[in-house]
């Protein structure tokens, strides 16, 4: 018999390994991706950079421009940009 | 005039500096709240457990005492811990 | 000609590309681990503790009993635990 | 006697309760910074760029032009900002 005080003694071994292949795996992606940006580091890319790049292409673009577009606004009334051309 | 393009400069300028003020004073506590640690640390106490000990003061206790039990019987199940006594 | 200002555009499109495509796959797998849980709580188990359950087996296990016989101690000092038999 | 199996029943009790008052000071100056973006999106600011404005002030300006000026650059070579006028 297969239960310990009521629980699935196999069903329960059997999710917990599950999860623990897959959690491997994901490591392993995540390891992958770090390998791609040290290759794009040792060619010369700014890999923060490239981070930002990344996190920018998932955003929807014109919710990007417009808050480009007040974050500037806000910049500039605190004087911390220099003001637009021909102001 | 205090607007630039809209924005309302000294209400913006008050803002910021409001959070900035109260953002410093959190750092401030967060960095008494590693003194006191250290402290700790210097007068014996295990700190990851002191922790540990602080995080289970915010839980209800009750709640708490089930999920332990559901614990012991999985790892128990798991063949992970000593089977309890007098089985 | 594949350079705009000095980067190499083709370069750079390929380590995003490789870089988006290995996100996909981690998140992927991410979903994946969430079904799981799902499907273990779909048959009764408790997956905030099968939570616990897989980050226990990640720990080292003499480190972990040494960490809870500590714990126990630093409860049973403030209160929090019933005494032990035979004290 | 203030012992319990070597625990210095007082002085672990003195060290958490400080703990927790400082984690209750720095959770109301948490709750008081969250007020103060409710109360600027309350006139009109969007909180979300004033979040951003605050996190850019914190960094060193140089390096943050720098690191514009290259992102600039990285997303015009992806086609993914309108060219800079008169190239």
């Amino acid at each position: 018999m297969s239960d310990v005080n009521g629980v699935a003694r196999d069903q329960l071994r059997a999710f917990v390994e599950r999860i623990e292949r897959l959690e491997e795996e994901k490591k392993s992606i995540a390891d992958d991706i770090k390998d791609v940006y040290a290759e794009a580091k040792g060619v010369g890319f700014d890999t923060k950079v490239l981070r930002k790049v990344v996190a920018i292409r998932k955003q929807d673009q014109n919710e990007r421009m417009e808050q480009e577009a007040v974050l500037d606004l806000y910049l500039h009334a605190l004087g911390m940009v220099p003001a637009p051309e021909e102001e």
